[in-house]
């Protein structure tokens, strides 16, 4: 029976108390957006290799009866967060967290106008900084990140990020979050995909705000983290943050925090540079047909372009390993329309 | 416009092409099951105070424009395993695994011949392996779940778990799960909350299974958990499990173990023992109305009956906080009509 036949025989009949159109608005409110309408699920994505790969491996774990077809439950996918999902650019966001959690502080330890690695952030010598190497990232997360309880973190988060603002461009810091990338999400998630972040970031330093900025709730954030000490003060249970670290996601520790927080491998992974190799390589080894893609900042005008060379989001041997095997490599001068959402959205 | 009224346009008008009764039964594929039909969520309960309790709280976070309404991605509910969710006497059924591996292992370690703590539990002497203590469970832990990677023990946890059998019941061990938090897990659910487990067992031991049986997939599984090492063996990448502890979930590691993989405060939480104790206050202590339960294990003839003086599951300090704090205990023997599933259901 065709449309046109339910019309025929509903315009012979008056009242139409049930009309055809109504099982359809019906439907529409139950089912995922993605059926109700044909719009382009990826619009800031051009239709290059990437989109088509994309959704050409969407289609395929997704169609029932398919060879490729995959539960749902076993769709998880895993995105780097740093360079991958928003700007690491001219230097992980955190690290501006952590320069202006020292200001703040810096009133209460007077002894950090003559200490290292405290006297130089706060003279802004961000070269002195880096002279004192791996100690003096260690004991500028000790002093930033940990001795506060859990909830006070959070809290310093949250209001940090609610107007930290970007050094070059000038826009709020979740404002250089990468368009393209949030459409992937949400696509990903419309078809059901569990969406996770896994990143080298501080996991407490994440989950305020990837739940409004990504849609990934906090228990699908997997980041670094450090120990936790339980404890009642007056009377009332609190987490206390302890400098003593529990895991670096980072490198070949980004397997083992997908494996500790998800407990199963990924079926699709994202990421931007060597720091990802390993998390692409356990995707990668996976059973059945897995989707890896590098995501590639070759665009000086609209971004920045960087790659081998980088001291931040260096990729180097990940890149190598990614043209061998043949997984996806994303230019972000060539394959996005946008790389970042319209100011003020 | 009523029932009726359809009916009576309906059958003065033939061929009816589109009838009422489809938009409910299309409405009905796409709504909760609860919506759908008026069954009984939780007909392994009596209808006592805790039950009451229960289908009143979730009434109350569910209900838009309630003043206790919680958005569902907030929906937290998270339970303990051994003798919350599954039978936990005579001893862990993880400790059964651990001996039967112990078992299986022998002929590749003839020295366990004359070595404790093998030694006692190859000679089935339980009471001698308890004579060795803490250092005794550490290394039978150290020899049956380390040195081999996750895959490795994910199988063998699966092959393991498929046939063996209760030493008391001769039924499976995964049949001596409680049917009423079987139901509680699934109406939870309905009601759009996310079921976690948090245990002191090992997350990797729970993982294997934990989704077949009580419908929880491994990313909310919170356990005890050693180190991951990631290597490449053969080209392959591997995750070798460590004879290092990462996190006791116990005690006063639960609520680091739920910040550390949830990230958020639980909305419910049920346990059975003092080893629950802190996951209840951290909890309780949540912001709004949150919801607390204890299991208590009073049926010697349906199950086993012990609290305070108890070496596996003690509830003593737990209980007292629990009657002074008014969280809602549940008798075995007085609020549940089954415990244990009808077997070979």
């Amino acid at each position: 029976m065709t449309a046109s036949a339910h019309g025929q025989v509903s315009r012979t009949c008056r009242p139409r108390l049930i009309q055809p159109s109504l099982i359809f608005a019906v439907l529409a409110t139950f089912l995922p957006a993605q059926f109700a309408r044909a719009e382009d699920p990826l619009p800031s994505w051009k239709d290059t290799g990437p989109k088509r790969a994309i959704v050409g491996f969407v289609e395929r774990v997704t169609k029932e009866g398919s060879p490729d077809f995959v539960l749902p439950n076993e769709r998880i996918a895993v995105f780097d967060n740093d360079g991958t999902l928003w700007c690491e650019q001219p230097a992980y966001f955190q690290f501006f967290f952590a320069i202006d959690r020292v200001k703040a502080l810096a009133p209460q330890h007077p002894e950090w106008k003559t200490r290292e690695p405290f006297a130089s952030l706060l003279k802004g010598d961000l070269k002195a900084f880096a002279a004192s190497g791996q100690k003096g990232v260690v004991e500028l997360i000790a002093a930033t990140h940990t001795g506060m309880t859990t909830e006070e973190f959070s809290k310093t988060v949250s209001d940090w990020i609610a107007t930290a603002k970007h050094p070059k461009t000038g826009r709020l810091l979740t404002d250089m979050v990468y368009q393209p990338m949030i459409e992937l999400l949400a696509y990903l998630r419309a078809n059901g995909f569990k969406t996770f972040i896994v990143s080298g970031g501080g996991i407490e330093f994440m989950r305020p705000w990837t739940e409004k900025i990504y849609g990934i709730p906090p228990e699908q954030v997997v980041g670094s983290s450090g120990k936790l000490k339980f404890e009642m003060r007056d009377g009332k249970p609190v987490l206390l943050k302890l400098p003593e670290v529990e895991l670096i996601d980072d490198g070949p520790g980004k397997p083992a925090g997908i494996q500790s927080h998800i407990g199963r491998r990924p079926l699709m992974a994202f990421g931007n540079s060597d720091g990802d190799q390993q998390m692409l390589e356990w995707t990668a080894a996976a059973t059945g047909a897995p989707f890896c893609l590098l995501v590639h900042h070759d665009d000086a005008d609209r971004e920045w372009a960087y790659d081998r060379d980088s001291k931040i989001g260096r990729l180097d041997k990940a890149w190598d390993e990614a043209t061998a095997k043949g997984w996806t490599i994303v230019s972000m001068k060539n394959d996005w329309k946008n790389i970042f959402s319209t100011p003020g959205r």
